[in-house]
C-alpha cells in the first residue's frame, strides 16, 4: 500500500501563482496590523444594483460600487474575520499541496470562538458560521477581492461535463485525444483553466443540454461526419463546463451552437451559458460565453411561424402525440426571461410569444424519436447551414 | 457538412445478436397469428412476492411465477399489443443502426388508436399509451421475456459513472489508457457489456459516492501510489455504472470497496450495488456486485465502538463541528434497511444501532477537511490493510 501524492506540473504552477496573489493583496492588511492600523479590506459589491449588463460585449459584470470591512468595527468585524479566515485555509490548503472543495472549507473553517463580553465580563461562545451559504459567500468575496476564481485556487468541485471530438488536449501531464473515447467520453476537469488546446479539426462547438441525447449524437459519430466537437452539460450547466465551452470560442474562434428542449426552461439554460447568473455576475466575466447561438429546439420550429416565413418541422398529428402542456413554473419562467436585456430582442420576442400562445413544449426526444437521422442529418446541420439560431 | 452514420464494429455484433434473439422469442407469437391460434405471452412476474433473495449468491432475482398475456382477452390484449408494440419499435431502431432512449422509445409508440365499439357501433379513440411509466414497464417485461437488458438492445440512457486508474480498455474501435485521462476523467460508456478490458496493474477498486472526492483523490494521484482503480456514481449509481463495477468484481476479480457518506442514504447506495433494488430485481442478476464491500464512512469509525474495541478517528471537537442532526427521512431510511436480509448480520448491527442512538449522520467532506492526506494516506488504505470493511 503505497503513500504519497503525485502533482502534475500544471499544478504546481497554478499553485505558485495563487499563492502569490492571496500574499499580494492581503500584504496591505498586513502591514495595517503591524503597525496598529486598523485594517480594512475594500471588496467591489456583488448586489444587484452593482450588477451591469455591458451590451458591448453582452455579459454581465460587477460596477464600481465596493462595500469596506474593517476590523474594528463591531458591524464589519465578523465578516473581516471570516474573510481572512477563509484567504488563510485557502492559503495552507495551497502550500499543502490540498484540493478543497467549497464543502470542505465550510467544514475545516467551521468552529466555535470563545471570548468574554466587554459589557457583562461573561464568556460567551460565536460560531465562525453555522452554514454552508455562509462559507460560501465568503468564498465569493475572496474570489472577488483577489479577482480570481476559486478554480484558479485549486478548489475543486463535482463536475458533469463531456466532450469527445476531433481535438487532442493537454490535461495534467497527459495528451488526450478526443476523438479516441470509444463509447464513453471525456469528462472536463473542474480546473478547466488548466487545459491547453492543442491540435483540432473542428468546425464549431455543439453543446447539447441532455446527456443521453449527447450519447446518441455520439454513437453515431455526428462529429465525425460533421466536423463538430460535442459537449453536453449534463442539464443546468456547471462552472468548468461553461469556462471550457468560453475557451473554446474566445481563444479558438469556434462558433457554440446550444441544443436544449423547447422550453423556458431550455431558454434558461442557454443564458447562461450565454450570459451567467444574475445574483454571480462576478463570475460571467470569465464563465460566460457572450458569442453563444442557441440553435434550438425553437417554438418556431416546432409550430412554424408566419412572421418568419418558416415551415414547422413536426406535422399536426407530431405534433398532437409529442407536445407537453406547460406547467405553472414554464409560464413564470417565460415572463422572467421577457425581462433580461439579451431576450428583448425581435427574434426571440417571436419565440417566446408562440410559446406564451400555445402554452405548450416539446422535449428533444420527440425529435429524436422522429428518427435520430432526422436530428442528426437534416435538423441540427440545416439549421447551422441557413443560419437559423437565436443569439 | 457531411451525413451519415459511423458504426464501430462491437455495436454491429451487439446489433445483430439482439435482433437474433428478439427473432427467435417472437417467432412462436408469429406461428400462433400464422395459424389462427390465440397468442400468449408468458412472462416472469416482476411482483414484489415473486422476488426471491438468493443467499448463496447474495442477490435478488425473480422466482417462477409466470404472467400470462394473450391477445384475445379483454382484460389483456392492451398490454399484450403494447408489449408487441415496444418489441416492433425496438426491433425496427436495431434495424435502422438507431440508439433510442426510452423516453424516445415513449414518443415513438405514443399515438391514438382508432376503432369501432363492437356493442355501440361508435367510434372511440384509445391512446397506446398516457405516460412514460406504461411504456418502461413494457420495456422492463421484454427485458424479462426475452433475457436481455436494454443496453443490449443498443438503448441508451445518461450516463454518470466515471473511472481512472492503471488499466487499458476496449470500447468501440479506440483502446483507452485510463491511466492518462489528465485532471479528467473517462465517462463510462451507456452500454458498460461492450467493454473490453485489456490490461491492467490494479489491485481493487474504490467506488466513491460523491463526485467531487473523486476529483480529489484522482488529483493527488492516490491511483496511482495505491493501484486503485477509482470509480465514481456521482450519488445514486445508474445501470451503467453498477454493471461496470460488477464486470471488475466478476471477471477481473478486482475486490469492490465502496466509501459513501455516513448516513442510511450512504449505506442505502452501497445496498443499490450490493443487492440492487427490489422492485427492479430482474436486473440485479447482472447489474449486483454480491462481493462489494462498504468501506465506509462506518457509524464505528465516527463515534468508535466498545463493542468492536474500535477508536473513533474523530475527536469529540472535531464531531462537534462535523456532525450533522438525522433528518426524518434518515431514521425512516434506517428502519428500512433493517429489514433486508443483508443489513441484518451482528456487524451491520453495530452501525445501525449507532445511527439510532445518535441520530447523527457524517458527510465524506468532514473527513477531507482533516486534511486530504488524513483520508487518502490513513484513513482508506488503513481499513482496507486491516479488513474494516463490511459486507
Amino acid at each position: 500500500m503505497g503513500h504519497g501524492t503525485y502533482l502534475t506540473s500544471k499544478d504546481l504552477s497554478a499553485r505558485n501563482k495563487a499563492i502569490e496573489v492571496i500574499k499580494s493583496k492581503f500584504s496591505e492588511i498586513i502591514e495595517d496590523l503591524m503597525n496598529g492600523r486598523n485594517p480594512t479590506l475594500v471588496i467591489r459589491k456583488r448586489t444587484l444594483t452593482n450588477t451591469i449588463y455591458d451590451e458591448a460585449n453582452g455579459l454581465l459584470k460587477l460596477g464600481e460600487g465596493v462595500l469596506k470591512r474593517s476590523f474594528l468595527n463591531v458591524n464589519e468585524s465578523k465578516k473581516f474575520m471570516q474573510t481572512l479566515l477563509i484567504a488563510s485555509i485557502i492559503y495552507e490548503s495551497l502550500k499543502n499541496n490540498e484540493y478543497p472543495t467549497i464543502r470542505d472549507l465550510y467544514y475545516r473553517g467551521k468552529h466555535t470562538i470563545k471570548y468574554r463580553d466587554l459589557v457583562t465580563r461573561k464568556v460567551k461562545e460565536e460560531n465562525t458560521w453555522d452554514e454552508q451559504k455562509e462559507s460560501d459567500s465568503v468564498i465569493r468575496d475572496l474570489e472577488v477581492f483577489i479577482d480570481m476564481l476559486r478554480e484558479d485556487m485549486l478548489i475543486l468541485s463535482k463536475e458533469k461535463g463531456k466532450v469527445v471530438g476531433n481535438m487532442r488536449i493537454r490535461s495534467g501531464d497527459d495528451v488526450i485525444d478526443l476523438s479516441k473515447m470509444g463509447h464513453g467520453a471525456y469528462s472536463i476537469e473542474p480546473t478547466p483553466d488548466l487545459i491547453e488546446f492543442l491540435d483540432y479539426d473542428v468546425e464549431y462547438v455543439l453543446v447539447i443540454e441532455k446527456d443521453a441525447v449527447f450519447q446518441q449524437l455520439h454513437r453515431i459519430g455526428y462529429w465525425r461526419t460533421n466536423k463538430a466537437l460535442l459537449v453536453t452539460s449534463a442539464g443546468q450547466p456547471d462552472r468548468a463546463t461553461r469556462r471550457f465551452v468560453r475557451r473554446l470560442n474566445e481563444e479558438l474562434n469556434l462558433p457554440v451552437y446550444i441544443l436544449t428542449d423547447s422550453d423556458p426552461y431550455g431558454f434558461y439554460i442557454y443564458s447562461v451559458f450565454r450570459v451567467g447568473s444574475i445574483t454571480l455576475s462576478y463570475e460571467s466575466e470569465r464563465l460566460a460565453t457572450p458569442k453563444a447561438r442557441f440553435l434550438g429546439v425553437m417554438m418556431s420550429d416546432v409550430y412554424g411561424s408566419p412572421k418568419l416565413g418558416k415551415k414547422p418541422y413536426l406535422s399536426e398529428s407530431e405534433r398532437k402525440n409529442y407536445i407537453i402542456k406547460a406547467k405553472e413554473m414554464d409560464i413564470k419562467r417565460a415572463k422572467e426571461l421577457m425581462n433580461y436585456k439579451w431576450f428583448q430582442t425581435p427574434r426571440w420576442k417571436v419565440e417566446i410569444d408562440i410559446f406564451l400562445e400555445k402554452l405548450s413544449k416539446l422535449e428533444i426526444e420527440a425529435l429524436t424519436s422522429k428518427g435520430l437521422k432526422f436530428l442528426a442529418d437534416t435538423y441540427i446541420p440545416h439549421k447551422i447551414e441557413v443560419g437559423d439560431w437565436l443569439a
